[in-house]
């Protein structure tokens, strides 16, 4: 996709270049890719480039490639970030609606996706979803075949399972952003409750992203205070119908955004641009992300043969995923999880994939 | 604007801040506001919601706070900023439509404006606009006598004089964002072509914004290294027409997002922010924006009651515009700020103000 | 003090600015103070130095003053960090050796201290700090009344006690670095160890800095899991023993620097910037700081009339101190701040304060 | 070099990091170094240090190792730096007295060198660095072929010139960090003055680092204002003695720090950071810095077999030195070039190199 407009096609009959730098006689040639940090998004709706100017802001990428079917919407958000180079570090940004621009990536960020039709059955708006996958994510593995693959398109679950089918990558490098912004959401509910500021509130949303997620009550803390221990020890009433509550509450919040004023953008924005930091600066931090969950070791109790993704606090560093925090469950806990596994699992068994 | 929902509206029956926290006995009631920074965005629409989440993301204010007619759209985007706050340092967001919540602000943007309609004059778009100023200036002129308005929304430079007018603040105290932006674009432009990072060009649009505008050629530097003198020097030829498809190249940029995207925001986003950080961290940049030049002795030539506001490049800190640079006109790039001052002053003459 | 060596001094006859700049006709008289954050450090060693530019790098203030007894070493200084000026945002940097530089100060940062002599007894050390504090804290508390007083000196918890006797302010706007530091050892060791980031890593240092301070192993998790309670249910052996090793290492560290390097800075120099963030920007972060714990009802058991101050994990915000986190303690945690307590109040006693 | 005092040597029996993590099965053995940047410093005096210490505070970094032959102080370096670990995002510091540690670097900057003996010949100064750069740089260039080679020791012209020899690297790949620190003086000096950022002053230094650094008058502007034209145009009288006796002061302003505070720090710690910014993170911007400048094309008039490192704006990126900006030299500061460079080869020639 072409860039701006360049001097020489406006008619400047000369190479302007030559009359400010003499060039340095033995510059061996430039390897543009040593050591850079390349981000790819497909999708250039409201979350793809939320997400993509966040990652701008915070200087996490050298070179920012933005992929969508819509040739005009795709240059014309190329050309606004472009406009923006006087106030940024400098970084290459580049569109297409071909992926060989997305070639040599180190993470893809999925957010292209269709949205549900009114009346339209959760199974028919993924296999709509497969067949738009089926177009992105071999492609992506094909040109980037190192790369981490990032996906926040929903439902989250079902398509990390399909990215991961379809890439043939490892499973520590496929990726959901599953319930991350959900736990921010939560630990945001909490810090303003509390005045307290969001970044020393402990507070996990786990398991499938949406209406069936799992608050982790026992392990929240603030500043290092166990809340419901707490609550406890001070003898404050609570009921598991007001915690219940509040988890709807959180769920709902995104809801509300998209009913309000369309979609959501902002938050998710911040969200994958801090895992991409973490994945990327191999920063080694701990966030619930979508993995691949049941089908290994990681809940017990679930058949061998079940490959399913839903959320859990893991480590996250440059290789992807690379362990998952062994955070107390309840019975309770355990047993939603297991009722997402297998609502996911009979999804994926009708996929044919 | 009521916050996330709240625990005890959610049924937690009491005080759960006192489970986590002893209070400290002694301490004094907290001034909120004590050397607080706080930043007020008018207009929650594409450009002043990619503004404010630029100010955020760089953390330029302490306390945000949005307005907008659109109660249901502002508090949508207002609860996207605020699930953020776990990625976010802490910063307390508040919206309404009600003018209240800007109380206090350091620097007050207004991004708000009626867009043109297909078939309607200059003037009587200017007129809808003045409706429209009539209910937003005064009352943030009362509720923060002492901040800065900074005005982003179209035609900048009529409406930058209607602000000033209309708020009864000192010259220096009301600022359109005018050409900084096109500026920018110019610098990008030039950056791009010769392979430099955009902030090693100086190189300014001044005058009225829009088709308009002038490139002030002569000024221009890459590096220390005055670009025209050094094409002569190197005997490279360009025409002043080449010069010229150049600077209609950047100002159609503009319009060309527009056409591609249908508005322009993220560029204009970084651009407003870093306006603000000069403003409120005293930084005393340099910047092209639009301030009232004739009617004072800047643009030698105008009679003296002929209160024009246009671009030139300022010096800007915490008191507004401080000083504007002397930089080298020539005599035709004279004769169109001249002629950019009789328009615009026309204009203002059928106002009525 | 004199700041670099101006351009008339050195012979150019004029007002240089005159050529460059035109004044802004109305410009309102700037107000140097307005809305700006001023942060003044005690002391221009090694740790005051590595404390100040380390707020310079992380633009935490509007201006920054330095006191120092040597003149010559204070101006050295002071013109090192304005060379940078071209680096960094535009900072005002002033130093003297009077204190009126400091004036209207946000926070006061003492660094400036007596080292132990070898022989000497802590009490007499404790003697010559007072002589010197009272020489700083009255000044100090006349020129910033309002601002907030944050002692690094050693010992720690005693200098904080007399900087609040001899200012006359009310506890929250006193506050020691106190156990800080040891608390970011104590985590940098643990996350060093399970290779993961130590801001996943809760853990405090409390009580006495130095020798005698708590780590409290119960409130101890990563990522969400509790540390000892892990360690059980994997059935991995620990001893009281070892974990009093560990804290012992902790404690050691500081010594251990200072025996290789001859001195502290850089880690102390980060732990004081987060200090001053969290309370100028009013994060309402929670950090361990030496705070006026006993004679309140902070720690239970303590006569009311004992006025001691030592670390335990605060609410920190612009108001200094708004709260102090209810951490779990054994009963073995609690005899051991008692034990602090009552040495800090014995050597307080013989200060005749 | 030991890390802090691992958790099991202190005595905790098994794999703590197994209680807290379950390890994700499948993942692929992490590659450290993939994407990685790695800067090595040479010399943990108070120069390497402070350079060490802001590119972590700006986080340039993924990994940082340090080298010096002082072992006890060196350690004391690295754990000092290692102890702020939860201030600062996660880095991997290492420190040796051995080369090995800097295998696999992105930039080596070398701090280490000898000082002036009181009556000492700049030759044999000279001489003594020869013999440490002979046991300094062919290890770096053997553990790091494909680094770029920054040298900061002094008399930084002739050890760039060594450094290249030694290294056997192409001139691209070795630099000096030359007038970089001396131009952003010339800019402070003169921002100061003007009341306006520096950042917005162009001026440059070059030439010999040092007593006989040319300062570029007819380059320097001011918001894209030329100073010495303005003057002119504004009848504000000044003399080449003028100009030579502002030159002087900012050359001498390096020995006034160092005889008020014993050695520089701060400002060469920004300067090198903002060199190792431009140069790892491609940025493009325009330093001067010591390059192979004659012996190439871009000191006219010195023969050709020449070669001689000093100052010139130079166009910074991933691969080093990527052209050379053709700033205006008037007839005296060409001379002036050519004294240096033959003072320089005179030197060169006697090492025998």
């Amino acid at each position: 996709m072409k860039k701006i407009s360049s001097l020489s096609e406006l008619g400047l009959t000369a190479d302007v270049s030559r009359a400010i730098f003499r060039p340095f006689p033995s510059a061996a040639p430039v390897s543009p890719s040593s050591g850079r940090t390349k981000i790819s998004v497909i999708g250039a709706g409201n979350v793809g480039m939320a997400i993509a100017q966040t990652i701008l802001t915070q200087d996490l990428a050298d070179a920012l490639a933005l992929v969508d079917a819509n040739a005009e919407k795709l240059r014309g958000e190329m050309l606004d970030l472009q406009h923006a180079a006087a106030f940024l570090p400098r970084t290459h940004i580049a569109a297409s609606t071909d992926y060989s621009v997305t070639a040599g990536s180190d993470l893809c960020i999925i957010t292209a996706g269709a949205r549900q039709i009114a009346g339209e059955s959760r199974l028919d708006l993924v296999q709509r979803n497969l067949a738009l996958f089926r177009e992105i994510v071999p492609p992506l593995a094909r040109y980037s075949p190192e790369s981490i693959i990032l996906v926040v398109s929903n439902p989250v679950d079902v398509l990390t399972y399909i990215a991961w089918k379809l890439s043939g990558f490892p499973p520590n490098r496929v990726i959901g952003s599953g319930t991350n912004l959900d736990s921010s959401r939560f630990r945001s509910l909490l810090a303003e409750h509390l005045e307290v500021n969001a970044q020393d509130v402990q507070a996990y949303m786990v398991g499938e992203h949406g209406d069936s997620s799992v608050a982790l009550w026992s392990s929240i803390s603030v500043g290092g205070v166990p809340l419901l221990g707490s609550l406890e020890k001070h003898q404050i009433a609570y009921e598991q119908e007001v915690l219940e509550r509040i988890r709807r509450a959180v769920v709902e919040s995104a809801y509300e955004v998209i009913r309000l004023k369309g979609y959501t953008s902002w938050a998710i924005g911040y969200s994958v641009a801090s895992l991409a930091r973490s994945l990327l600066r191999d920063q080694r931090r701990i966030h619930p992300v979508s993995l691949l969950a049941a089908g290994g070791a990681l809940l017990p109790g679930v058949p061998p043969d079940r490959y399913v993704f839903i959320s859990l606090p893991a480590l996250l560093g440059r290789a992807g995923v690379l362990g998952v925090a062994s955070v107390h469950l309840t019975d309770e806990e355990v047993r939603r999880l297991h009722a997402s596994a297998d609502t996911l699992w009979e999804i994926q068994q009708q996929l044919g994939l």
